[in-house]
């Protein structure tokens, strides 16, 4: 009723406006007043009419995106198993318990299901927790492997920058007893090959450790119940600037302000061996355990990436500190540099990977606590696709997106069952091959498929090839045609699609 | 407290079995006791202690298993792209009312998410409503796609044959306004093939039509409403006797004997074009407009399956149902097959792979109600992965899960360095290569890590081979060792591996 009162209403707007012949401002209100109007009957329309979207912070991959995806992956899976990874999957939820002290500030963006009478479940945040309650559960103490799926946090998703609710990671962690540094050094090496093969501009390497950071809370004074709650807040130095940072330090955290000038002091230090040796030799940190082991195992480690080459794109940076709770030792991200504007000097656009050393996960799950040393990477592969992309878009590159070879066509009408039983023949002897599911499609539409879908050959039955036990192979880029035995038809599209 | 005093009792227990040199018998009591103590004591622990497992229904996949998955998925892949699929992905969860009102009495399996603020979401329970969804919201009326991701499902688990209520699905479908029975004839096709591919055995695709089913309830005198539910009672023949699923219709859902009794002659007919045939003359039957429409379908699916060869693996089966709401004409299920024990009679041991035609889904969530036909397939794949991964363990087959084909290793100490910097230039040559994460590892160690994983090559590194500008290379299986010069090692690993 409410609805038909205001479709009269308009209709009775709309007769005043034809018979007054209104001025240009008048018609102006009237218009916006239907547009209120318009806006209103739609919103209660809304409520009963359904919903047609993806839920908030996901999205469908279409055809398109979808083999750009799969590019990516392949690339990266490439460099998994280059470095000997084997492979594992876990469940998309996990116990609601399991994931539940992992992440600190982060918990609540945690998805849970709904208590439908059974267990308790969550969706997982990360690939990490899962592989350590793996690993706990199957008392693997040793083991190489990578594990591509998605993840899922309610955080406030910003889709254009590639920040999602439902994301993939791609992770290769290391668990086991080793000598120091040296399965950090190849995750490092890993991110360094990956981000290179993938060619998306310049890259850089920031890397830390929980150790360093610990001690140098402890130097400048932050009280060891403030140590989480700090990191958490330096953490935030690539989004905002110290001033911010050193704000909520004092005014949220409550932080002495002489504490946070001095952290203040030291997270705008980065460098490499340089600065390895400078704060060795610092007076007052170089006294802190915590500092000099992770120092030392810091010089270890850039020993190690020395050999390997790729010193030039990392940087030990004491601003690095990362949101999770379970790291222990070296940490690690990756960020996408830009020149600015005037062409100066590399900005970053952005963190696409990330990880470090947990050498306490494992034991939180272990009923008698025993510890599995773990350091892992995590490539966040959806800001990778936002670029790539954005990239296909702008150079109107025609992306494939499927593989056939030939299309089983026909001249004439009435041969729908002679292209079923040669399509039947080339499926059967793996040839990849597509007809039109009409009865008597055109040979103008059949040929006009091949060119939007990228097929390279066409195999046309007609009367004349059927009496003459050959078919007539065109080739779409060049329309040069030729008549093939039947008996030697695939061999024949073999040849040619393996030189295309 | 608790705790102690059990502990002490047992104690006492032991000491009492030692001192009296108790009897068998009651040295079983005490020992049962002990048990029961254990038990006990266990449950009390268990309220405080951690849970280590994966949810009710699901499991992890670890690296053999994820092998066995890994060839089971690129056969169905490669069989997808033979027959010109696109690929998409869409979210695992959905809005909850995107997936009511599709599942029929099954909707109470759905999982759905807490309300944590937001939108009101559920985990996908198919590849099929998401799919729909997805045609409707893009406005796409032609398309030819594979979908392969997991679906969630609150069902009672039968995880030893292959029940899980997390599982994965892989989905062919084809959507689109096309002459009658060209698509659908495709579908089974590619089931045939996948199910041949997979050398599983003998197996037997089911078909029939939901007009000829809804067409024989009428003949039949079942009322019009009942129609969904009496289809979900026939859909329970694979698995009750009749006289069950008729005490179901007549008990439970009030159907009429003498109904129940004429659904009853009809469902046990299978058969081929002989079978329809004989249908079309049956004057009841004949009479009835869907059951003819149905069986003109039948008969011209029949021919198509023909020319494609495959009739001996189908078999129209006026039994099968689908418990589905949304098919709307032709239905199948494929089953495998296994002699009974007298060796004479096949019998069907699970189903896996069904699918159908659901024409009025995508109109379900356009807007304006505009259909896209569609019929597709759903292999099942879980139960497959269960029989080949009995028959992987029965046969003791060595399964490698990773793949390197080359180990740098050292035969002296202090010789870490140059392992690194070799591994390094392999990596970066494309070589797929492991270094043990050692400073100073043994050779036998490094040698019975390649026998443990299957790594057939050892580049080995020594003061002698540095001098000479060689690296030794030793081939896992024979033993056979040669040195060959640094530049062409990559050559060479190459080479060797490329004939293995």
């Amino acid at each position: 009723m409410a609805d038909e009162a205001a479709v009269r209403q308009q209709a009775e707007v709309v007769r005043r406006l034809k018979q007054d012949k209104a001025e240009p401002d008048e018609i102006a209100k009237e218009v916006a007043k239907l547009l209120e109007m318009k806006a209103h009957l739609g919103g209660d329309e809304g409520k009963h009419k359904f919903v047609l979207k993806t839920p908030k912070g996901t999205r469908d991959y279409g055809p398109k995106q979808m083999a750009i995806r799969e590019r990516v992956f392949s690339a990266i899976i490439a460099c998994f198993k280059r470095h000997g990874a084997e492979v594992i999957d876990t469940p998309v939820f996990e116990l609601k318990e399991t994931l539940t002290g992992k992440y600190g500030e982060d918990s609540k963006l945690i998805y849970d299901l709904k208590d439908q009478g059974g267990e308790l479940l969550s969706l997982r945040y990360d690939l990490t927790v899962p592989f350590a309650r793996y690993l706990a559960m199957n008392k693997i103490t040793n083991i190489k492997r990578y594990h591509i799926a998605k993840v899922y946090r309610r955080d406030n998703p910003a889709m254009t920058r590639g920040r999602y609710r439902e994301f993939y990671q791609c992770d290769f962690d290391i668990a086991g007893q080793f000598d120091p540094m040296i399965p950090d050094a190849e995750c490092l090496k890993i991110v360094q090959e990956i981000l290179s093969d993938l060619q998306l501009g310049d890259f850089l390497i920031k890397v830390n450790d929980r150790r360093i950071l610990d001690g140098m809370f402890a130097v400048c004074g932050v009280p060891d119940s403030k140590f989480r709650t700090i990191c958490s807040s330096v953490d935030k130095l690539d989004k905002m600037p110290w001033e911010e940072v050193r704000n909520e330090m004092v005014g949220e955290k409550g932080l002495s302000p002489e504490a946070a000038d001095r952290i203040g002091e030291y997270v705008q230090l980065h460098g490499g061996m340089d600065l390895i040796e400078q704060l060795l030799q610092d007076p007052k940190l170089s006294q802190n355990k915590l500092v000099k082991e992770g120092l030392g195992d810091m010089k270890l480690l850039f020993e190690y990436l020395t050999l390997f080459g790729i010193t030039g794109k990392i940087s030990f940076d004491l601003s690095l500190a990362r949101g999770l709770d379970y790291y222990t030792g070296v940490i690690y991200e990756a960020v996408l540099l830009q020149q600015n504007d005037h062409g100066e000097e590399s900005v970053s656009v952005g963190s696409v990977a990330g990880g470090g050393r947990y050498d306490g996960l494992v034991g939180m799950f272990d009923p008698k606590g025993r510890k599995v040393p773990c350091v892992g990477i995590s490539i966040g592969i959806e800001r990778i696709f936002s670029i790539l992309e954005q990239r296909v878009e702008a150079s109107e590159e025609k992306i494939r997106t499927t593989e056939t070879q030939v299309l089983v066509a026909s001249a004439q009408k009435k041969l729908l069952e002679e292209r079923l039983k040669l399509i039947s023949e080339l499926w059967d002897a793996g040839i990849k091959a597509e007809v039109l599911y009409k009865k008597n499609p055109k040979l103008l539409n059949q040929l006009q498929y091949c060119e939007d879908t990228g097929i390279p050959l066409v195999a046309i039955v007609g009367e004349q090839e059927l009496k003459d036990g050959v078919v007539k192979l065109r080739v779409v880029a060049t329309g040069e045609e030729v008549n093939i035995r039947r008996e030697s038809l695939v061999e024949e599209i073999r040849r040619r699609t393996n030189q295309l």
